[in-house]
């Protein structure tokens, strides 16, 4: 059994380090709040007094905090945890934080001799409760079988994003497009629902079609992604689509801002000349306006 | 056999109009582009000189035009087929048009006691060639059933979209959602190759969250499509989340113009109280902002 | 006095008619909506029953219509203008139509050898009713001058906007920014008052800067608009103060859609490497992206 | 003569300290960078180790720093102002930050005993050399007073804001707002010159208009100002031009991102039941929208 520092006792960490305690494992607790350590206490964790006080003698520092400003001090401010860590810990960030803050704190502690991964969790408070958290690891091969045994007990699936700095990459990544996308739902729906389309009836066809099963591995794999822009459906006849829809919500008072955005985008397309190119090429566009590469 | 009349010879009605010669119906053809006709005339076709020369004797009218306005002229124009047509026949628009202008041309032609349904095709002209599109019929019960064996040579499927009207409203709300999706993956996608994060990792983990599968079938249907609004993720997180890969994006100078939009839509539902709801409840704040319903 | 048809006796079209007949001119008006007519009747005006019969014996022809497809018919459509019009006399079309509409229809008459002028309005329908429009003349020199005398029944100012077309295509860009600029301004002002600043204090500062007086004539002449890119105040320090008040308008719940679609553009414009280019090169930039002009 | 500190010595601050050597002031110089400080040593400044050092013996604390985060540092950190300044001094920020980064830094020096005040600047660096920069004075008429003398040899106009954080807030909305304008300007440049329409003929026309006059003073007081929602220019017509504008950029592939959005406010004012108010409700239905107040 391993001991474990765990600091941050939010609504996710509280039930994270509970399921660590369950699994047998020792634990030193840290929380600015000093309710939040009356359960974990209670289960038989140490409650620490300071950052400082919560790493003594632990393998694994455990940070679960809502941002990059509060990981940053919990390691280096006063009292902080690099007063007194052992310098063959690790330290395993799972909040979700600024990538840039996150790879701050990596190259500090490295500097330092001590390690460090980021491994932000998917999925939900009831995932964290049942243990099933989806884990997001960014670290090196073996900082992550050293770590899994650890993991595994607070969630139920590890996925090795591929190195150091793309668990938090990934996450920020995931969450951009499926909270966007949930935005972007709303729209089509109230478009449905104002037209008196029942939305099952528009599921029923969307199940089969990029609309509802995604572009990246759709429409993309064969185009966009391996360079090929020669057309299955062009831009112009995309826009052309698009402007139709967007004039029936505007008739109907149903305002699309993230829809009149992205007609905006495909003129831009067109207006840069590639009209004429499959609607995958919208990708390359975007890297052009992103200075990602030239045209 | 059936008799048809087949209006609107481009690049989708071309191989739609060889398909149905080649199953041994007896077709009577019309474009203005005259040249338009000569492959299907090769074919057997009868080149008709006007839109009412073309219906002539047919109990099928087919229309496959780029716009309403058009659809309207060649039904009620000069030389229109209301001039000639039959009062049994049936009028078939495959076109994608304006959703009010096919219930206007439905309406009209009923009032002459003419039957019209509109069913637009989904896929693409590839699709168009091999007889392999997506049919989505918008009719009653019994006109689906009547078109279906002249349907079915042009594509092999048929969704009934349940009612008259729905198919070209399924249609638009199809494209609308896939072609606006394709920009805001494209926005995701750059944003993840700035961070040098290659899509691939990213879609690991996407492949199986609302990233990828969307909403429609995996966070919507316990939440807000049956009133709970109780949060999973509350839109406060969403929220804060969601300005977090902006903030990123920003610093990286991506331009992320739908990813924008949505922030305020979240912004805008938490200013009117529903930070606290399920992420999921942005599909009611969309309702209450389109007038669909009241707070 | 001078013979005139008027066509369409809407809200502003019924005012500036009564302005003609009180200055002496003998009118012919013509409405779909066959009660518009009958003040005017009462006033002295003959009520044509068709376009065709508006114009007869008429040296000037006068326009005023929601939108270009009715301008279009009551010129060309059944018992239209054409039919009976004289060859020596000027359409005048006054409403806010599409620019391209507006040409195909001065093209049109052309070919008829009948002249025509694109002269809509500026300013309320209360200065209709006192025939202090702002006239925004399109056409020829010689037409300006010829129509000058009837037009100043109903507006007290004309603008010669430099040729054809001129007219129908300053309104629409004078119109497009004041109404964008509407939404803008509201933006700017809830932010204001979301952090309990006085609009008026806000307005005591922005009246002396281009927040309020526009770039136009201030910040653009003597930089971009002469094509001096170097800077008075960077396009990075611009995207820095914007993002500091889009960051305080999201911790507000402050929704700005205007103000976050406009940061994306610096964003933009800093990806294409504007950065320390003066903020008035975001002209430049928007040109670029417009396919008006390459980098 | 005063005995200031002055921290911060970029582009901006080395003029504006220069000036006030040059005034005959005494000087105590802080920069991270310490060549920053070599030009104002050889003026005359006494070049301080630190914050706590600079501060010795002042009865003004000046900052102009590039965010929040480093006044508060430069204050409260290590080695900072807060460890040596006098208790009868006055902290005066000149740097644009975050409002309520800067309330928090006002309330934790009240909680001290020590005044401080909000004074950021307008104009450019040009007018920091020259000493006509625009002062944006926040804080308590005594305030104010006590220090004109040592703002007004940076500046050559002070605007009283009207209390304490109202000149960060006014800078905040001034910027914004000009800002932003300028990006939709350069909207309404590229659709005036795709429509091949001189942007001086416009101009003579806006000049007059609320395109160039701005909103609160011309359209505003005598309506929503004042709560008078009675149409002069209705909703409804606002966004049947604004569309139109649309529909013509959209044809001529001219991207209006901004000009997008404004729409789908108008739409949302009319999904909301305001279309027969007034342009200028346009404000109130923005309120709406940010939680300001309820319908």
């Amino acid at each position: 059994m391993a001991h474990i520092a765990f600091i941050g006792l939010g609504q996710m960490g509280t039930p994270m380090a509970t399921n660590l305690l369950h699994k047998g494992h020792h634990l030193r607790v840290y929380d600015i709040n000093p309710t939040a350590s009356e359960k974990l206490n209670a289960l038989g964790a140490y409650v620490a007094t300071s950052p400082k006080d919560a790493v003594l003698g632990c393998e694994f520092i455990i940070t679960m905090l809502p941002n990059g400003k509060l990981v940053n001090d919990v390691i280096f401010g006063n009292n902080g945890a690099i007063e007194s860590i052992n310098r063959n810990s690790i330290v395993i960030d799972m909040s979700t934080i600024h990538p840039l803050e996150s790879d701050d704190i990596r190259n500090r502690l490295r500097s330092e001799n001590i390690e460090f991964m980021d491994v932000p969790v998917g999925r939900t408070s009831d995932h964290a409760i049942s243990g099933t958290l989806l884990i997001l690891a960014g670290g090196t091969k073996e900082q992550i079988e050293k770590a899994s045994p650890i993991l595994l007990c607070m969630g139920n699936k590890i996925v090795n994003t591929g190195g150091p700095g793309n668990g938090i990459r990934v996450k920020l990544i995931n969450n951009f497009m499926s909270i966007a996308l949930n935005a972007l739902s709303a729209e089509a729906t109230v478009l449905c629902e104002s037209l008196n389309l029942p939305l099952e009836k528009a599921l029923e066809v969307m199940e089969g079609t990029p609309a509802n099963k995604g572009h990246f591995t759709t429409t993309w794999p064969n185009k966009v992604l391996k360079g090929d822009l020669t057309p299955s459906f062009m831009i112009d006849l995309a826009h052309k689509d698009l402007s139709l829809a967007l004039d029936v919500a505007n008739q109907l008072n149903v305002p699309l801002f993230m829809g009149a955005a992205s007609r905006e985008i495909y003129s831009q397309a067109r207006a840069t000349g590639r009209g004429k190119q499959d609607w995958t090429a919208i990708l390359e566009h975007l890297r052009n306006c992103s200075g990602l590469k030239d045209d």
